[in-house]
């Protein structure tokens, strides 16, 4: 496999992971360390203290709480890999020191099990979260380890993922159970690259391929327990934990949104890496299903904050929405593993736009405020008084209130050089997927060095450029095919490309434009996706955006703001030509483009006091409406928002 | 004050008084005794055997299941009222002497307390009904002895309401208290007219007084039982009980409809008998709040199962409604007391819309089927697996699954002779209400015998006419002013009046044409109301209905529903001109005029299979749709149902 080295140089993203390096990863530090004034104690040091003997307590919050701690380690790792930073990487090391001595001697960690139940470990794998924990903690140990080369915490994840799998397997003295809440089986395959262990990889996929099969472990489980729970009432809810049929027989997206992503993407990997077909038809099936049918045209995924789950096909409530922050990133980890199965544009267009959309809009600009919820309609009042409406609300939240979203961004932001390329095992072909300005450093063919720099403007200019660096006296080019993905939002034609400004004639193929050279130093290839901004239509069967449109330009969607125009939102349209046009907004949310468009409003000034209905008169004043990205939404005064326009 | 005779002589309405006979009361009276194969047994009977020393057993059912028989034994007098049973008499004497038999020596009688918590009487009147149990048995007792001239109920009842005279009051060793379920308050006053005793009006009006005193009662009762509850947790919901406030200053419906409903009637009736002109006050701005702002365009109350409860202004959701069938006949219990307080057409108008859509819409035609929950649009799909939508379904349930609401529905197309006329008490004028095909009998000023026949072929005709007959030998004839409404469907001019053929000139008055003159034997009036087909919208705050029209014919609210038009019905748009068209429909759900019009249907059949959201394209083909009245729907295969279609 190539080693490539991926470093992002662009504006619009260094400011969002200076921004997690210099405030989301110290500010959820002194969270952890139940430092905030005027914060619910997040408890996750103190249960790590505790467990370790170092203090006497209780144990604090909920029982997946240390996996706060690990979550916040790989988001460090990351940060440290960009941006060496010596003092954080010392409270990194104490943090690790501390895991380490809470740590069993047979390698059990979990502090809830430790302080609060210690001999009914692994008793409750529906609810107990205990490999949810350990996969956290795999995965900061396989990001700390390659960040810095440090190995400590690396074995202290071996060592717990080797006694997880001594005891869960098909063998005779192993329990045949998997976790409640999927993560350890793609932190596995991670522990698998890393290590080069197969057992790692032989483990996850053991998991992936228990679950699901009857007699249901969670319910022989609860049967068991005198079918008592921790939280949960009545029977378990096996639809709800994708466990109701193994997992290649799934054909629909159910259940809690998180753990159906996460599970996708184990199955994604196993698939590639076992070369197994009929998971991967599952991959895909489940793919088409969760994208075409139960996705937000930002990115969002899950109708219904009841279980934070997937509901049903075409079900896409915009006001009702659940679409949490961490199951659009869990989409993009999905959407990247697809990718590696297969080059298909399809993959990166949805990573690309639940990035752009749902997970940046769920955090201010200032980094310390997240939306768990991401809505495509707000009505504040509505949020306050009517309850099906409490979950959405029209201002983020302080993100030390409860701790899962946040840590989520700064690991995906902090990470996001792992999303942009695919160099080919050979060197041969370059895929990029994602225009974000960044130097790819890889080997080719034929053992030339090669940078890649690229320069985009995205996503307010469809301007990209790369250029070609060989190393110091490579007189010979290097062979590759640059593979340029033409992004579904782009629908005027063929883009141009120039190299060396002569324009070149490109195939594309699965979503790619291919051009396959041999490189020069200094070459130039300008790849140029004009914008332009679009009204989009939903698919008939999307009830709830009928007789709707949205405004998108390049990536990013649009929505209106109460700030804007007049509320209610509801009362506008969009005229029949909608003359939009676009305008740069400098001082406007940090610099941004904004559209504005003909509307209509209906006027009702003239409606009687007395009357809430009244034979139709369909009076409606022109308007002239304003747009904002949809990311930006929320970060001025609280009012109204609507994704989708009447038209 | 007059007394009025009124019998109803209307097939559209006798067909469901006649349902309630043969079918409603037997049924349900085989429910109250646990007799229905396969149906969750009601408990009532056996309760009341239990507490009476009859039976060995534990209390079955709610909290307040002694209310099914109270309502149940209201609707059998209503019935005997109109249409003397001796055999059904026979059965309701002996329910009411089991009722007697369960009464303690000093009044008391409910079968939960005595059956199941003996010495916590009166412990919990936040959440255990005792009061509100009490008054169904006085409305009960009422209408049964009004009805029988027997008075044994009566005995018991006012036995009762003595002991519950005492108890409560602000009096040295009196309770402070009031029900968590308002309903004795209406009561009260229905008893203080049967038997002319003050102090039970009294009563009523200090139940109504206390309520919203600060401090709360029901937080001091939680506290003392030690913050214990039958079934809610956490402190008591004060907003929810319309306890958060004195009732003279609440200015907006909030919290459980039912309750608030049924305290808004209670108010209404007092305002007038004690001249009260704050509560007169609030029930005008708590009437304009409720039906102004909260009203769906059916009549049905309350936007949201949680709490069964209103939300706020404008907020009409038509998907996730609750609108139930119990809200909607207190809103018309409400709107009749208004009626008294002042004759002004708006409440009226009220009456009729619940009426013709809500309530006669909760009921299948065959009388055994019910709904709780009225949506104004409904995705069986979304029913079924979307969680936030469970409540709504997509067909009527047997109706003694819970007993609520069927036997309101029972007592109220009953009695609904009580609705259409008030007769002043000096009898010179005669307000007709309703147009609903009876006769009403009265004495005049001059102490004439005056029998009214109204003819009336609502809702289909707007055609009504009346015949004015006097004492046999009258020839002096009788002065009385009728006062007919103008309903505020009627929007085409001035309705023509004829009186023997001749046009009369009418002036119109709170909404009421009145015509005054000396009637002689045998005149006849005629009163044209033509009916024409309205598209009508909504306010524009009620963000739920923007971009949409309703049809309406009349009183009838219309409705789409998959069985006539292909779904999604959220792809179809009424087209800009609608060429509405009336048809009549013998043969269809027992005869109706279904509405044709002209529509555009988006075009889902170019769609690429895998994409939900494209560049708009706009294509809609025409197509004719049909709608049925709104009340008929969900009478056919399950499917798609929408009130409100995109225009």
């Amino acid at each position: 496999m190539q080693t490539t080295q991926v470093h992002i140089r662009d504006k619009f993203w260094e400011d969002y992971s200076e921004l997690v390096r210099r405030t989301v990863i110290p500010y959820q530090w002194e969270a952890l360390n139940d430092r905030i004034a005027g914060a619910e104690p997040s408890y996750a040091i103190r249960n790590f203290r505790i467990a370790a003997g170092l203090e006497q307590g209780e144990f604090g919050g909920w029982v997946f709480q240390d996996s706060d701690l690990y979550k916040w380690l790989e988001a460090v790792a990351y940060s440290l890999r960009n941006q060496p930073d010596p003092e954080l990487e010392n409270i990194a090391d104490g943090a690790i020191d501390l895991i380490g001595q809470a740590q069993h001697d047979n390698g059990y960690i979990n502090t809830y099990f430790t302080i609060k139940e210690p001999g009914n470990e692994w008793t409750n794998l529906y609810e107990a979260h205990e490999l949810y924990c350990a996969g956290h903690l795999i995965e900061a140990a396989v990001a700390y380890a390659e960040a810095t080369g440090k190995h400590k915490i690396m074995d202290i994840a071996c060592r717990f993922a080797d006694l997880i799998d001594t005891l869960f397997g098909t063998g005779e003295n192993q329990k045949r159970a998997y976790c409640g809440h999927q993560e350890i089986e793609l932190a596995l395959v991670k522990l698998y690259h890393a290590t080069g262990e197969e057992r790692y990889l032989n483990l996850s996929r053991y998991f992936i391929d228990e679950r699901g099969s009857s007699p249901s472990y969670f319910t022989q489980e609860w049967e068991r327990r005198g079918r008592t729970g921790i939280w949960s009432q009545g029977s378990p809810n096996l639809e709800m934990y994708q466990s109701h049929l193994p997992v290649r027989e799934q054909t629909a997206a159910v259940g809690h949104s998180v753990r159906a992503v996460y599970m996708y993407t184990a199955m994604a990997d196993l698939a590639r890496l076992t070369n197994d077909a009929s998971l991967r038809a599952a991959c895909e099936r489940l793919w088409a299903n969760t994208t075409r049918k139960q996705m937000y045209i930002t990115g969002g995924v899950g109708a219904t904050h009841l279980g934070e789950a997937f509901t049903f096909d075409y079900d896409l409530p915009n006001d009702a929405v659940y679409a949490e922050t961490c199951a659009s990133i869990g989409l993009i980890f999905w959407a990247r593993r697809m990718l590696r199965l297969e080059a298909k544009s399809e993959y990166a267009d949805v990573m690309e736009r639940a990035l752009y959309n749902n997970v940046l809009g769920s955090m201010s600009k200032d980094g310390k405020h997240f939306f768990y919820v991401n809505p495509l309609e707000v009505w504040p009042e509505a949020s306050k008084r009517n309850p099906d409406k409490h979950h959405v609300k029209p201002i983020r939240q302080k993100w030390f209130g409860c701790s899962c979203c946040p840590p989520n961004v700064a690991r995906l932001l902090s990470s996001l050089n792992d999303y942009i390329y695919d160099v080919s095992a050979e060197g041969n072909t370059v895929h990029v997927h994602l225009y974000i300005g960044s130097t790819v450093q890889f080997t080719s063919l034929e053992g030339q060095e090669v940078t890649l720099s690229q320069r985009s403007e995205l996503p307010w200019n469809g301007k990209v450029d790369f250029n070609v660096s060989l190393a110091p006296g490579n007189a010979n080019g290097a062979a590759f095919t640059l593979a340029l993905r033409v992004p579904n939002w782009f629908q005027s034609g063929q883009p141009v490309l120039r190299v060396n400004g002569v324009v070149q004639e490109v195939t594309v193929n699965n979503g790619y434009a291919h051009i396959n050279r041999l490189w020069s130093e200094g070459d130039t290839l300008e790849w140029l996706l004009p914008l332009e901004t679009k009204l989009i239509e939903a698919h008939p069967q999307i009830r709830a955006d009928a007789g709707k449109a949205a405004i998108q330009r390049g990536p990013l969607v649009y929505c209106v703001e109460e700030a804007d125009n007049r509320a209610p939102l509801a009362s506008l349209y969009i005229a029949e030509t909608a003359h939009l046009t676009e305008r740069e907004a400098p001082h406007l949310l940090g610099g941004c483009v904004v559209v504005e468009g003909d509307g209509l409003v209906a006027d009702g000034s003239a409606w009687p006091e007395d009357q809430p209905y009244q034979p139709i008169r369909k009076t409606r004043n022109p308007v002239r409406f304003t747009a904002i990205p949809y990311y930006l939404w929320g970060n001025r005064e609280p009012g109204e928002m609507s994704v989708w326009l009447r038209n």
